[in-house]
C-alpha cells in the first residue's frame, strides 16, 4: 500500500487509450504491441528517419530502445525525441544492450543527455549508465536492485529523469524539489525473465502510463511546481505495479514460460484499478 | 449464408498450400507466418531490394504492407510488385499507417495505383485511401465500417480492386461488369483488435485465398469475362469469413487478449469448409 | 537410447547459462529469443555491423540465419563470424532461404566456406547447400532427411562442419577422424513444422549447446584430438534430442498450433537430464 494515487493513473491510462510510438528492437516488437493493447493503449511502431518526427507530433509519447537498433531507427529517435521534446510531452529511455559494445553505447547515452522523462533498464543496464557498472550481456541483469540504488539515484539527479530499476523487487526513483522519491515495488515471479519482452514492455507501459498524465495546470491537483514531478512519478510506479500485480497472477497454472506469457497478457488486460491500488508498493522520500 | 461458393474456396487454398511473400512490417511477421501456416499456406517474408523480384517469381501471391517500412522494404516491394503484376499473379495491399505521415502515405498511395487484386484495411484507411477521411493512427481504426461503404465502393471503381474493410461487421466491395458488389461478414469478437497483427494477418490470409484461385480459362465455371472476377471476389470474402468464424470461435474460454490470441490459431486450423460455408456472409448486387 | 552422453551435455548446457548472439531473420527472433530463455540460455540479437564483431567477442556461440537479411545483417555477419572464429568459439550456419533467389544464396554459400561449427537445416536446404537439390520455398522442406543423407555427409567432409538435417526423424552428421557418424533422432510432432521459427530456433539451441562444450584441453575426457569432436557432435545431438522429447509432449492437449507452440516452450523448460538421457537416438558409426 502507498499513498500514491496509483488507481486513478490506471484509470487515466484506460480512459486516455494513448497512442504510444515505440522505436523499439524487433526482438520484442509484437509483444509490446500486445502488452500495450492489453493495458489500454495503441501502439505504433513507426521508425522511419523520414517521418518518425511528424507521427511523434501525433503520440501521446515515445519510447526509444536500441536493442537492435539500425541506423534508420537511430536517425528516426534521434527527431522523434526532438519532435516530443518541443511538444513537453513524455519520452523513455530503455538502455537496454548499454555496455555490450561501444558503437550503441554512445548513442545510448547520447539518449540519456536529451532528456528523457524516465529512463528504464535492469539493475547491471542503470549501473552502466550512470557509469558505476559494466553494462548487461542482452536483456539480463546481473547486479541486484539494492546494490544499484546509489547509482540510480545519482542518475535521476543529473539527468532529472525518472528512474527504474527492474529486478526481482523493482525500484523507482525521483529526485523532486529535492528529495530523492523511491518507491520498492514487490511482486511478479521467476518465470517472467524468462519470456523475452517483459523488461522492454515495461518500458512501452511506462510510456502509456505517462501519456496519461494530464497536461501541467489541467490537474485536479494543481499547485506547486513538484505537483507534474509527483504525478508522473506516481505514473511510473503504477507502470510497475501493474506488472508486478499481474507478474504475479500470471504463475497461476504455469508449468513454464510459454503459459505464463499467455496469462500475463491476460492479467494485464483484467488488472482493474483497485486491484493496482492494492498493489505492493512502499515509498520512502529523503 | 450466401450464394457465394465459399467451402470450395476453402477447399482449394488448403490443397493449394500456396507460397505467400510478405513484404510486410516487424511487429506482425511472426504472427502473420503461423496464420498462414494455420490456413494451409507457406509464408515468406524476404524483402531484400535484390531478390525480392526473383522470389516473388516463384510465389503464388504477394502482400505489401508498409507498417514499418525500411527503404530496402520499399524498393523490395516496387520490384516484386513488377514481378507478380508481368505474371499475372495476386497482390493485396494493406495500407497501414496512410495518414499517419507524409512519407508512408506518399508511398502507399504509389502502391495502390499500381493495380492491386484487392486492399485491405480498416475503416479509418480505407476512407484514407479514398481520400474521404483523414488516415488511422498505427493499426487501430476510428471511422465505422458502414460510414465509409460509399468510399470503399469509389475506391474499387477506381483502382479496380477488391476492397475490403475491416471492423465489426466486414464489408468486402467489388465493382463487377458495372455492378457494385458488396459483402457484410459477421463474426469475430471484441478481443481480437487487442491482439496485434488479427488485421495484417488477414491481408496475408486474403492473399493465399487469392492465390488458389484457378487461374483464368482453368475454372470449371469457365465462361465470361466476369466470371474470374467473381471468383476473386469470393475468395477475398472467404478469407474474411475463415476470421469471422475462427474469430468468434477463439472467445471460448477466453479471458484476454493472450488466451484469444493462441485459441484463434487454433480455430484458424481447424476451421473447416463446411464451418466457413456456415458463415455469415449477406451479398448484395446493385 | 544411445552411447551418447546427451544428459551431461543438457546438464552442462543449465549450469553455464551461455550468451547466444543470434543474427536471425525478424520473423523468428522472439520465438527464438524465448526458446533460448526456456533451454537456460541467454539470447542477444545484435545485428548492426558497427558493434557486432565486438559483441561476438562476449558471446558463447554465434548463429546465422539470412532468412530476412538487411545489408546490415549481412555485413554484421561477416564481422562477427571473424570475431568468433579468431576465438575459437562455436558458430552454427542456418541455410533457409537458400536456393530461393541468387542474392542470398550467394551469400549462404559464403557463409558455409567460412568454416561454420555446424549446419543445421531441413532436408531440401542442406540438398541444396551441398549442390544437391534445388533448395527450399521458405522455411518449408519438400526433400525427405532420408534421401538427402548422402549429401549431408558431403557437406560434411567438404566444410569440417556437423550437419544437421531437420524433418520427421531428424539427422546429424559429422565427419570424425575419418568416420562417418551419423544419429538419427525420433520424436517431434506433426504440428511442429505449423509453428513459426521451430526449425529457425533449433539452430539457436545448437549453437547454445555447442557453447556449453567445454574447451579443448579442459575436458574430464581429456584425450586424442577426436575427444572434442565427438563432444562437439554429441551436443549438436542433444539440442535435436531435447526439440524432439519436447516436441513430443507439447501435442498434449493441444487441437493446432496455437497451444502446441506454448507447450512447446513449457517443454522445453521442463525437459530435465533424465529425459534427454531417454530420448530415441540410434547412432550408427562408419
Amino acid at each position: 500500500m502507498t499513498d500514491l494515487d496509483l488507481s486513478s493513473a490506471h484509470a487515466r491510462l484506460r480512459a486516455s487509450n494513448p497512442l504510444i510510438q515505440c522505436i523499439t528492437n524487433t526482438v520484442v516488437q509484437q509483444f509490446s504491441a500486445n502488452v500495450l493493447l492489453a493495458v489500454g493503449a495503441s501502439p505504433a511502431m513507426l521508425d522511419h528517419d523520414a517521418d518518425a518526427a511528424q507521427f511523434a507530433h501525433l503520440a501521446g509519447g515515445l519510447l526509444i530502445n536500441f536493442g537492435t537498433a539500425t541506423n534508420q531507427q537511430f536517425l528516426a529517435a534521434d527527431a522523434a525525441i526532438e519532435a516530443v521534446t518541443a511538444d513537453a510531452k513524455p519520452w523513455v529511455l530503455d538502455p537496454v544492450s548499454i555496455g555490450a559494445a561501444d558503437f550503441r553505447t554512445t548513442r545510448i547515452r547520447r539518449a540519456a543527455a536529451a532528456g528523457p522523462t524516465a529512463i528504464r533498464g535492469n539493475a547491471s543496464e542503470i549501473a552502466a549508465l550512470a557509469g558505476a557498472g559494466a553494462g548487461g550481456r542482452g536483456v539480463e541483469s546481473t547486479d541486484e536492485v539494492d546494490a544499484v540504488l546509489p547509482a540510480a539515484a545519482d542518475l535521476a539527479r543529473a539527468t532529472g529523469a525518472i528512474v527504474a530499476v527492474s529486478g526481482a523487487r523493482d525500484a523507482v526513483v525521483a529526485h523532486i524539489d529535492g528529495v530523492d522519491h523511491v518507491a520498492r515495488i514487490d511482486g511478479g515471479h521467476a518465470f517472467m525473465p524468462l519470456v523475452i519482452g517483459t523488461g522492454c514492455s515495461l518500458g512501452a507501459v511506462t510510456t502509456a502510463y505517462l501519456a496519461a498524465v494530464p497536461p501541467a495546470g489541467t490537474s485536479s491537483q494543481a499547485g506547486p511546481a513538484g505537483v507534474g514531478a509527483l504525478e508522473r512519478f506516481t505514473a511510473v510506479v503504477a507502470a510497475h505495479a501493474h506488472f508486478a500485480v499481474a507478474g504475479e497472477a500470471a504463475a497461476t497454472g504455469a508449468l513454464g514460460p510459454g503459459r505464463y506469457a499467455m496469462n500475463f497478457l491476460d492479467a494485464l488486460f483484467t488488472t482493474d484499478d483497485d486491484r493496482i491500488a492494492r498493489s505492493r508498493v512502499a515509498v520512502t522520500a529523503a
